[in-house]
């Protein structure tokens, strides 16, 4: 028994599951590779990487397997230089973690606060992944043109109608449908994002009946349980980030994937302390903290300097105080199993579920 | 062809929908009545009613129809009385409203803010409908038990793990989950509610693998694709409440249901500025300008009284601006039909859903 949707066998895969790409490390070679491989789309979070590495590390996944994986950037514009003043408050609410953890103290950080976007994009289009999706923003027609051009399918984020109608009348092949459940960050664009975090459930919906371009669904999806729920609600795939975090191929801190796997409750929440956007992620310290005091920030992606040698350094220790260990409200079903064993597991869930839901209709 | 689950046809229902219990006018006999004769579970909100009309309004019911009915009451402590300075603050914060729909100065309130739930609980013993529930708290162990004896079903609302396993603990017969996405009053008691939004598709698969209770999966729920995937998710009923404010039978002011079927995007917000506990509605002038001038405010259910003439005289006179409109993130998908054939269209676009679903899955 196999599951498919027009969407998937224009991908090419073999099973409706999409790994979200997710920067900063847990979406690594290992994981695209594996995932790929096993039939569903294994996917980079190239936000932070230079192009180099991307073209590197995408020659590494295809000399694994020969199936189609996907590449995601952040597409939102970068702020310009930062004041003395704005800098100055920022590494004043952070110093103190840097002293806790031995490490000197933070520096003023300078443009350009991540990777050139353009040379990115020249990237994707010489890699040409079978899937290319952008993050925080959309896309100017031109990049968009040129993707397609090379038989690229992309695809961009929605968190509300108004973002998927957008994509639709720029020319894009589908949506991802952000849902408020998502761990990592908002792709909120054109409304404020905490008036955009409409439940998975509900947006889906409210999407797929919006446009006509394929959905895939993200946001709470761990199980073929919600597999087969975000199927019936329209969409033709599911995304899923949470899930792949604790697998062993992925690149996140072993802190993280332990967490993940003792949790019992929702205990996440949206931070803008770690990039400068809000990203929902377990609840720790320094998320805590750094809310109650209210700590000035500097804008994305610039904020990520100021607290990335404390991520780091973080992480080395196993200490989970000051890592963005992001993850969406179902994180409590997460479980630890290689890529493989679990995309079999989700799809023979996801057959046993729509089997369940047929008892349930009787004849009259 | 129909929609059965245990849980349903333990209750009576035809098929697995539940008109979601909607304080404050919405769910009228006439909609409880309406629904129930569909096969539906029709469900009151009684929380602001007094017993004696709680017993009029059921025996009205119980005159069109033999169909099981649900009564829904608020279980949670009232303030004691409330001083002057806070009086005077939070009828200052309202004034300027009055005075604009021409209304007299509102005045002090005293206790009782709500009625007597002692006498309240004894009326529903007296009706016995099939099926009692509880929000904004759990219910005394001899409440329960009383209830239970007269062969009443109970449940209780859960917006997190923890408060589905404390009803599961109590004795309680089935668990609510009350998703992120759910129009009126968030049921948190266990949680600060604003960390308890887990959105429906996470919530309900959270709470379906945490106990053994049946579970009823509320939040964001309006057509058939949306019943299928919460079933997918594991729950046995789908309880909707927006979906229901529009119908002829619905006893919501004309404005109310008129905006609802104008709705495009997730207008709604979270507010405590009508109650004094936070609920979902369309975002509207007073919930705007309240949450802007962070306007005082009287606990739950005190600040009803500072409110409600104001409610009252603004969906009178067709106004929008100070009514509160409850609704689910899923507004968007609103539409004007008679109760009985909403839910007949509900359950046939669920059986269509779940035949898409069978569609997806193919011999290896």
């Amino acid at each position: 028994m196999t599951l498919s949707t027009p969407f998937c066998a224009k991908l090419g895969l073999t099973t409706p599951i999409i790994q979200a790409p997710m920067a900063g490390g847990p979406s690594s070679q290992e994981l695209v590779a594996a995932c790929s491989a096993a039939g569903a789309l294994g996917s980079f979070g190239f936000a932070y990487t230079q192009p180099g590495d991307m073209k590197q590390q995408s020659a590494w996944v295809r000399a694994k397997t020969e199936r189609p994986f996907g590449i995601n950037l952040f597409t939102s514009p970068q702020p310009g230089a930062i004041d003395a003043v704005a800098q100055r408050g920022a590494l004043e609410a952070v110093a103190g973690y840097y002293r806790e953890l031995g490490l000197p103290a933070p520096e003023p950080v300078n443009a350009p606060y991540a990777p050139d976007l353009g040379a990115q994009l020249d990237a994707v289009a010489e890699i040409a992944p079978r899937v290319f999706t952008v993050h925080l923003s959309d896309l100017p027609e031109e990049n968009l043109r040129k993707l397609k051009a090379k038989n690229i399918l992309v695809g961009g984020s929605a968190t509300c109608v108004a973002e998927a109608r957008r994509l639709e009348s720029l020319g894009f092949d589908f949506v991802v449908a952000q849902g408020g459940e998502a761990g990592g960050h908002r792709g909120s664009y054109l409304r404020d994002p905490y008036e955009s975090l409409t439940g998975t459930l509900a947006l889906v919906r409210l999407v797929a009946r919006a446009v006509r371009l394929p959905v895939v669904a993200a946001g709470g999806i761990m199980d073929g349980a919600g597999i087969a729920a975000i199927l019936a609600l329209g969409a033709q795939a599911a995304q899923l980030g949470t899930a792949f975090i604790p697998c062993p191929e992925s690149g996140a801190p072993q802190v993280h994937k332990d967490l993940l796997l003792k949790e019992t409750e929702d205990n996440t929440r949206l931070t803008e302390k770690f990039s400068g956007k809000p990203a929902r992620g377990l609840a720790n310290r320094f998320m805590r903290e750094m809310a109650a005091k209210n700590a000035p920030q500097l804008a994305f992606p610039a904020q990520n300097s100021v607290t990335g040698r404390l991520r780091q350094a973080s992480a080395k220790a196993g200490k989970p105080d000051f890592i963005a260990m992001w993850a969406g409200q179902a994180a409590p079903l997460s479980r630890a199993l290689p890529a493989a064993e679990l995309i079999a597991r989700l799809e023979a869930e996801t057959i046993e579920s729509i089997r369940k839901l047929k008892g349930m209709i009787h004849e009259a």
